[in-house]
């Protein structure tokens, strides 16, 4: 297990040391080194020199470095899945598929470096453009910073660093402080690569000196996956970077009359509770029309009883603890906050150490955290609606538009969701937490600013360069 | 009226004489001059020249010239309109709608011409290619020669000189021998630009002498929108040249047990009556759900016995006669053979010179030629179903693939059709008939080879040049 | 002539007021109404009522309306350009020019707004994925907020609104306080369109009540141009908004020793005195080659002889003068300041009033504000190097990158500088001031944030939106 | 060694068998089955079947086939590249260097059948489009029959074969009768894949039983690379069918006055010579600008005096025999008849078997096979010229029109050749047989029609297929 910082290429013990908790039984994992100033100065040098390292490579250079991340990430796939499982406490089943997924995602960065988008431009459709053309190339904008959060600590990692390679960027990755295990054990795989020196550092440390990711103005993008008060405070702080924030949400379902209401509810259980509902775009909110709402309110709840929290790295394991108890007490309390003001919750809901039971609520509405702020846990409010126009108007009364999911087969309901649903995606018959690598992803409104998905995170980490000739 | 070829820029008289007929009333309305060999000899030799005048001007000018080209047909729109009610019998408002469309058809490429795409390539994903890039630029493919039919006098001329002009190509056209005169009126217009010299020549002929279009390796690419049994001898004959065939079809419309059936016979009865079902995308197999099939039947002959033929000068005509006698007389012909083989007409059918009353026939089958060949008149079958499967089924056991309505909401119905019909273009719940000029346009199977709409006509019309560099 | 505020669709007086004077004989042209906050919170509440009027309309109303723009403008024309004459002190010649473009502006815009591109997607790439597709469209990211600058009243205002129109977007246009007139009469133009009440507002107002564009939380872009510290100072002010910021730079030219001395002084001549150098791409810096730098020194500073100052309203001037005082002593002042750091002044440079003869510098470095600033004058700096990399190193060591021109016909020397420079735009034999309104145009380092261009800007007034299906 | 005919997933041994001769030392390294019409007959009827199985494939499943055919062609390189050198006379460098690029062609397969494109386009332009929007997706056009040369038996057949696949479309292989043992070989390597059975044949055959290749109306597309006269006759055969023709030509390198004559002659003796000029981009005329001639020439022939013949499975043979002796004995006529009307043979053209000596050649012109025709033999032909302007009308002097280089450093001369020569490909500063896979490849006038490059070559082996809605 790595515990150093990486740095530019070397691993560095530091001084300052933090440990790594496993969340299930709360043991000591590691103790890591964090990163003071120093290092990120050292850090960002470095980069500065792999940028013109970078220069030299040819896209099948590049290409080559990720596909070679691929291969040994598959063959240490359950060294990966089960370090994500030790330090997240997400079920082992989870975990596996979301290695499986940050395969993906550095395999879809070898294939779009190959392919970033070059054109030419007629310019003379005006006299003073007479006899001329446009050639518009995307070159790295330079340093990339990411700051990624806990809840997937290889695959939101990877959509930092997959992207930042494919477009010959070097980049600081800070890690979360609760999972940063996963990020070393990538630094390691990238470590066996060609990659420049300087082309990639990851470093531990405080969110005071992660700051200085955020503010020195040598770095000219600023990726961040994490909370949305935290995300949009960053961006009045980033001087002259490109910010990209992929934040949070109160994600919600539309369930329409002609729904299929069994397929609906196994889909739901999943956006609801897959990892405790620590998942960006978990299943917050679930709107039925009014005639299935028994049927499904009754469903679900049957579903949601089936839910045993067990050990995570148990392969049965589909339920466990949240990530610290921290963090099962704010949801109690958003719980009990609800409660005082006339919500009920009809199911699950009792807290034990870091453990949430899955809770269904009924009667949540605006004013209440749970309805209105991104709870992150293991919470859904189901409601009901009359008429399409009264469900999209509820779904939009909210800060947040990260994705939405509708359940419906008619061809009209879904173009009036898709023209007036404000969110970055809207899934249809799928759960909320719908999400493959290589789509747009990223949301609207509070929850965020810019896209992610390989080949769109790509285009913020580059700037358009055009030649008159 | 303009009766005189344009060749190259200049009005020609020729020896050769041809009358053109009013198919309202069969009065002789110009009597006009047919090419021979040697206009389309010097045709071609002032289209040669007519390439390096091209190469001078910039995207710019070339937009100028079509644009000039729709403000003048919009300064004489009625006349135009007039001319078509003339000589193809087209009621009027459909005439004009045409005219509109042919300004919309230039508007389009006056607008694409300086949007022809070009493409930076990165080539250096080996090491052979490492340092190289390459650079895609499309350039016109050389001489066009276009051979329309008379049931768009001017649009479909206009699908073929916009794009000619568009991508910087000299043009040959060889008009319909039944409605010349509104080619020649727009050679007219367009005489009137700066277009050089030799760019366009609009030469009726004979058919025998426009097989020279068809065979002369100097022309690069032929363009032929007419019958398929035509269209696909010349793709033989053609040699080395480009073609794009945009033929007929028998168009199925499918109306599924949701659908709307009050709208959905308002629009079938345009798509089939309008123009007397003389247009490729007529629609001439209507497949009803089983369910809705007795609503449908009644509603839509009470329409069609609605359908009054009149003179189509007259602003309130709405059907009229075909565009000679010898074609109504196959019609009638055609429903005779279906009657014969037990298909029962059970409105309309009967004809008087060049008019055929609006005809609806049930229980037509494979073997007539009412459904397996392209009918080209007022005739519609109309035949029901019970599953999505078998109807699909029923429209593609076709030898042709054009268009095809669905009129349906249901998502999976549509998707199900959209991934199982074999045809160029599936329209929802609108009549098959639909076409907006910038779509693209064309069938499958037997109806046709390529695709218009101006942008992607211009494909056709061009050939990609890579630099390596 | 109008003087009042064009708020979401009237005309309002307000009782704050303001003069605006003829900067070449400083009489006082109108006395303007100026916005006070209240007016900008109604124009937003108008603007917000808008957003849904817009969703009613076609990309063909849109196209429709901005063509409307063209047409009103090219009626107008004279008008146009006196008036910037008058409120800008622009050569008449330049400012007729600049409303050519502007009309090519709109008609870029009434063009784009019918191609806002559309994808479907693939995302059946691994198993999670397997049977979905999705479509991802471009949806109006909101309200904007445009600032422009003095120094283009018409253009640099085109480049705000017609983006804005085209997306379907309000906007709220705060014009420069030196010349807002123009601006007042492109509201006038486009309040006889059919655009939707509250999708424009025309609001002059000083810096402080201006803020509020900046900061007001139901605006979502701001699009600035305008000077660097201000414009940088505005992002970290703007909250939740997408910026685009469109500064300035210190232009550099480099004149290889292959280049044709005679031709490349006459554009730099240009590039360096147009509207007295009060462009953002004024070429402030040229580098010549060693070999080259006698001759080109030497012809240019005959042609700078040249140019003499006259009446902006006369057809023949040239040359005139700055847009005030204020700005003429402070160029003033600079050229001061780098005669006492070493820098010699070869030609010009004396001030009368609002008047600063054409000035070439010899000597002129680091540290000097004429070198390091944006000069916005008619100051071009003169140096000469050695080697190709000298050279590049010397135009990159700034803290601007907008454009750059290379005079050169080396083709290794091109590419060279394309993959080095950095700025927004390298332009090939022609002047730093090469701009055609379709083009990407924008620049890196402290030169700006995202590009403008129709289609580009587009792009930032826009949101993707995922269906996954 | 794979003799028997691979039909459909199944190999099966047939009555009718061939000799395959090692050209080197005419010796019988194999016999093979050749298919009957009756194969055929079975293999189209399997390829209709595999149409549907591929419907049911994910994207992701079609990817995971091609990769799996890189990676066992990865593994299996050395025995591909042992055939290739036996059947084809190749020298191995040359062989192994071809395997990697048949490598590279399925890798750029697996990676472009991920991203075919669709759209979605705005229809509401015009009154009759209001609420329309299209739909664009590309789908398999049907059964693809390719034929294949004998110059590159592994890559040229992957060629046909990888974007087969990666449509999703049966293809029917008929291999070079010279070279037919690398494609069975292939076959066994595609053959433990999942594609579905059905979907890939590989048959060689007699030119009598390929016929129906061209001929058969249930196959959709014909690919076809060989001999110019061969193709342009398919094309007239073929029916409906789209047709590519990758066609050869006369290819022509420039090498202007200003280019690197010592490293312009190592290029083009590759070019010239590189397994014996049989090679489609083969360079047959070299045009040196008259200042440089008598350099070249001299440079030139020393360098062919170095190419010694060897046998083709020694690693350090770069020079070999031609595929056969007849071919060798044309050759050898068409230099006689050069000869014979005034060129001059000033190095090699000695025959001894099938090795013809490497020839360089002066004075050859119009009228002379060796200039006119392709003459895929190891003959290069030097000329000189004084202008570019006469040097690019001599290139453009021919039936052909595939690649031509250009060696040149001047930005104008390299633009002015892109604008004005008549080629698919213009090469700056390499061999004009500088070809990669993934760029797109074919000829213009009498050298091809369509493009291959994996992403070009999909397009042909797509139909677009539009959904309005």
């Amino acid at each position: 297990m790595k515990s150093d910082l990486f740095l530019g290429g070397q691993w560095i013990s530091s001084t300052e040391k933090m440990n790594v908790l496993n969340p299930f039984d709360e043991t000591v994992i590691a103790t890591i080194s964090l990163a003071g100033e120093e290092h990120i100065e050292r850090a960002i040098a470095l980069a500065g020199k792999a940028k013109k390292a970078y220069a030299s490579l040819s896209t099948g250079d590049i290409s080559a470095i990720l596909m070679q991340i691929t291969r040994e990430l598959e063959a240490r796939i359950e060294e990966f899945a089960n370090l994500i499982v030790l330090e997240s406490g997400k079920p082992y089943r989870y975990a596996r598929g979301e290695v499986q997924r940050g395969i993906e995602t550095f395999r879809v960065a070898a294939e779009e470096c190959k392919r970033i988008p070059g054109e030419i431009l007629a310019l003379d459709w005006t006299e003073p453009g007479r006899g001329k053309k446009g050639r518009v190339e995307y070159k790295s904008a330079g340093i990339i910073a990411g700051i990624s959060p806990f809840n997937f600590p290889l695959n939101l990692v990877a959509h930092k660093i997959a992207p930042a390679i494919a477009t010959g960027s070097p980049i600081l990755l800070k890690p979360s402080s609760s999972t940063p295990l996963t990020a070393l054990l990538l630094a390691d795989v990238i470590a066996r690569t060609n990659l420049p020196e300087g082309a990639l550092s990851v470093l531990p440390c405080s969110r005071v000196t992660g700051q200085k990711l955020v503010e020195d103005p040598r770095i000219n993008v600023l990726s961040f996956t994490g909370s949305p008060d935290v995300g949009w405070k960053m961006k009045a702080q980033a001087g002259k970077k490109k910010v990209v924030l992929e934040l949070g949400g109160n994600a919600a379902a539309i369930v329409h009359k002609d729904a299929d209401i069994a397929a609906t509810v196994q889909k739901l259980i999943v956006g609801g509770y897959a990892y405790s509902g620590q998942v960006c775009i978990h299943t917050q909110r679930i709107f039925i029309h009014k005639d299935k709402y028994a049927e499904f309110r009754e469903l679900y709840c049957q579903e949601v009883e089936k839910l045993r929290a067990g050990d995570p790295s148990d392969k049965d394991t589909r339920y466990g603890v949240m990530i610290d108890e921290k963090n099962a007490i704010r949801v109690e309390d958003w719980l009990k906050e609800a409660e005082e003001y006339g919500a009920k919750i009809i199911c699950g809901g009792e807290r034990k150490g870091a453990l949430i039971l899955p809770a269904v609520v009924e009667n949540a509405a605006k004013g209440m955290k749970i309805w209105d702020e991104e709870v992150f846990g293991p919470v859904v409010c189901l409601d009901y609606y009359s008429t399409l126009d009264e469900v999209i108007d509820k779904v939009n009364d909210s800060r947040f538009g990260l994705q939405a999911s509708v359940f419906s087969t008619d061809h009209e309901v879904l173009e009036t969701c898709y023209a007036r649903l404000e969110v970055g995606g809207m899934i249809v018959n799928e759960s909320t937490t719908f999400r493959v690598d290589q789509m747009p992803y990223g949301g609207v409104k509070d929850s965020g600013f810019g896209r992610e998905g390989v080949k769109y995170a790509m285009m913020d980490y580059l700037e358009p360069k055009l030649m008159v000739f």
